[in-house]
C-alpha cells in the first residue's frame, strides 16, 4: 500500500493556500496551545482535504462535477470547495440530517439529495454513474489525507519546539495526514490520537495492531457525533506507521473541554473537536509544549449554551 | 498636538510581533470579515498597545516597573506585557471588579490593589510616586495608540481590497490607531466608529466637531461594559483627522451580534467587541468588502450562554 508522503502534503499546502485559513496557535495554558480548525469558513478542518482533492481532479473531468455522501462537515466541505473551484456538487445526506446543515450545504450552491440512511452509498454511486462525476470520500483517499496533513506542516512551522500533538480520531484521515507530516519533519515529536471511550475502536485497533470493528450502534453512543466513523485500511496503515498512541476520554471530560476551550481561548468547539483538550486535561502526557488540534466548531447552539453557561 | 504617524505604527508592529497573535480574517458572510482580537492571549486587542508602551520604556526605568488602573482588559494587558518583558506591575482595580478578573490579573504575576472606585487615580499616582514606576494609561498615550494601530496594518495587508473598516469606540485608542494606519496607507478606505446608542458620546462629539461630555452614569447604562469610557483630547484629535463617521447601535442589536458572531465564525465575543458587527447587520454601509474589528472576548459565561442559546 502506498502511503502519503511529505511531498504530497507540501503539494497540498501550495494548492489549498488561497482557500483555507492558516489558523494561529492560541494559548490554552502554559503547557498547551490549540490549533483552532473551527475557524475555517465551513467551521472544520475538512475544508483542507476537500479543496485538495477537488484541485487534483483533471480539468477534463471537472465539468461533470463531484459527489459526496455525508451528514456532517464533509458535506459542507465538498460543497464549499466545489463552489470555490467552479464545479457542480451533488451531496447525498441521510433523512435524519438537521435542516440547518442541509441549508448550509445548499447555501454553497450544492444540489442536496435526502435519502434513507441505508441508501446513502448506493444513491451516491448512482449519481457518479449517471453524471460521470468524481466521488470524494470523507477520509479514505490519499488526496484528502494529504490536505489534512497541511495542519501538521503549520504546527511544525509555528511552534518549532512542539513536543506532543493531540489529534481527534474518527475515520483517521486527519491524524493520518498530521502524523505523516509531523513524523517526516520531526521524528521526535509525539503524535497521539484521542477518541471518546464510547467510540474507542481506533484505540482498540491500535492496541491490537490490526483493525478491530465495533458495531455502529456502539460507536453512536458518544456525544462526539463527528467521531463515530472507523478507520479504513488506508488511514490505519498511516496510523500504524506514524502514530505513537491513541488514548480515550469520557463523555464528561469532553463536555468540560468544550467549556474550557471557550473560556480560555474564546473559540467555539464542537464536542468532537474538543476531545484532544479533554485528553490534555485528564491524561498524563509526555513533557514539553503540546498542541491540540480543535478540529471543528459546528455545534448545536442549545447544546453549546448548556456546556458553556 | 503631535499625532501618531504611520512610522510609529510600523515601529510598534516590529516591537510587538513576537508577543501578539497576527489574527486571521474570518468570513462572517460574503460582505463581511471579522478581525478577531478576542483571540489574543488576554482575550482583547489591549495587549498590542500595552506591549508596545512597555517595550518603549527606557532600560534604566524598567526595574521600577509599571502601574495601571483599570477594571477591564487593560489591567490584564499591562500585567501580561509586564510579565513578558520581565518588569514588575502594580494594577489598581476598583472594589466592584469581579474576582475572576482580579485572579486573571494576579495570574500574570501582577500585584493587585483593590480600592474604592473614586480612589483609583490617586492610588495609582501614589504608587508611581513611591516606586518611580511608569504609569500606563489605557488609551491616552501615543505608544498605546500606535500599538492598537498595528491592527490596521494587518487588515490592509491581509485584505487588499477592503472598502470599509468598522471599529468599536470607547476611549478612542483603538480607532485612533487603526484609522491612522489605514488612512495613511489607503486614503479611500472608509473607517467607521461604532458605539452603543446608550453611550453615544463619541458619536455626538464627532457630529459636533468637538468633545461633548456625557455623564458617567448615562454611559454606564449600556451592556457593552468596555465602551463606557470617553475619548481624550489626543484620541479625539486622531478621530477628527482620520475617521469618516461614528454610528450607534441598540442594546438588542449588540446582543444579537454576539450570537451571530459565535454561530457564523465560531468565536466568543464580549458585548463591547460585537458592536461593529451589530452596525454591519443593521445600518447601511458603503459598498464593498467590510471588516469588523471584534475587539475582545472576555464575557461572563452565564451572559454568553444566554445570548448564544
Amino acid at each position: 500500500m502506498r502511503l502519503v508522503t511529505l511531498e504530497d502534503i507540501h503539494a497540498a499546502a501550495a494548492a489549498i493556500a488561497p482557500h483555507v485559513v492558516h489558523t494561529p496557535l492560541l494559548t490554552f495554558d502554559s503547557g498547551l496551545s490549540i490549533k483552532p480548525e473551527c475557524l475555517q469558513p465551513i467551521g472544520a478542518f475538512k475544508q483542507r482535504g476537500a479543496v485538495n482533492a477537488l484541485s487534483r481532479i483533471p480539468s477534463e473531468d471537472r465539468a461533470r462535477g463531484v459527489v459526496a455522501y455525508s451528514s456532517g462537515n464533509h458535506a459542507q466541505a465538498v460543497a464549499y470547495a466545489a463552489k470555490l473551484l467552479g464545479m457542480p456538487a451533488a451531496i447525498v445526506v441521510p433523512d435524519n440530517t438537521p435542516q440547518l446543515k442541509i441549508d448550509a450545504t445548499r447555501s454553497h450552491g450544492a444540489e442536496v439529495f435526502v435519502v434513507g440512511i441505508t441508501e446513502r452509498e448506493s444513491r451516491a454511486a448512482e449519481l457518479v454513474e449517471e453524471r460521470g462525476a468524481t466521488l470524494i470520500p470523507p477520509f479514505d483517499h490519499p488526496d484528502v489525507i494529504a490536505g489534512q496533513g497541511t495542519i501538521g506542516l503549520e504546527i511544525c512551522a509555528d511552534l518549532p519546539d512542539v513536543a506532543t500533538i493531540l489529534v481527534p480520531v474518527s475515520g483517521g484521515g486527519l491524524i493520518a495526514g498530521v502524523a505523516t507530516a509531523v513524523k517526516s519533519l520531526r521524528p521526535n515529536v509525539r503524535v497521539i490520537g484521542v477518541e471518546p471511550e464510547l467510540a474507542g475502536d481506533a484505540a482498540a485497533s491500535f492496541a491490537a495492531g490490526s483493525l478491530v470493528r465495533w458495531d455502529a450502534h456502539d460507536r453512536a453512543r458518544t456525544i462526539a457525533d463527528g467521531l463515530r466513523a472507523e478507520p479504513s485500511e488506508l488511514t490505519f496503515a498511516h496510523i500504524r506507521e506514524y502514530v505513537d498512541d491513541i488514548v480515550t476520554v469520557t463523555e464528561d471530560e469532553i463536555r468540560d473541554a468544550v467549556r474550557e476551550i471557550a473560556r480560555r481561548t474564546r473559540v467555539v468547539s464542537e464536542t468532537s473537536g474538543a476531545v484532544p483538550v479533554a485528553a490534555y486535561l485528564n491524561r498524563s502526557l509526555p513533557a514539553g509544549p503540546a498542541v491540540a488540534v480543535v478540529s471543528g466548531g459546528n455545534i448545536e447552539p442549545k447544546l453549546f449554551a448548556e456546556l458553556v453557561g
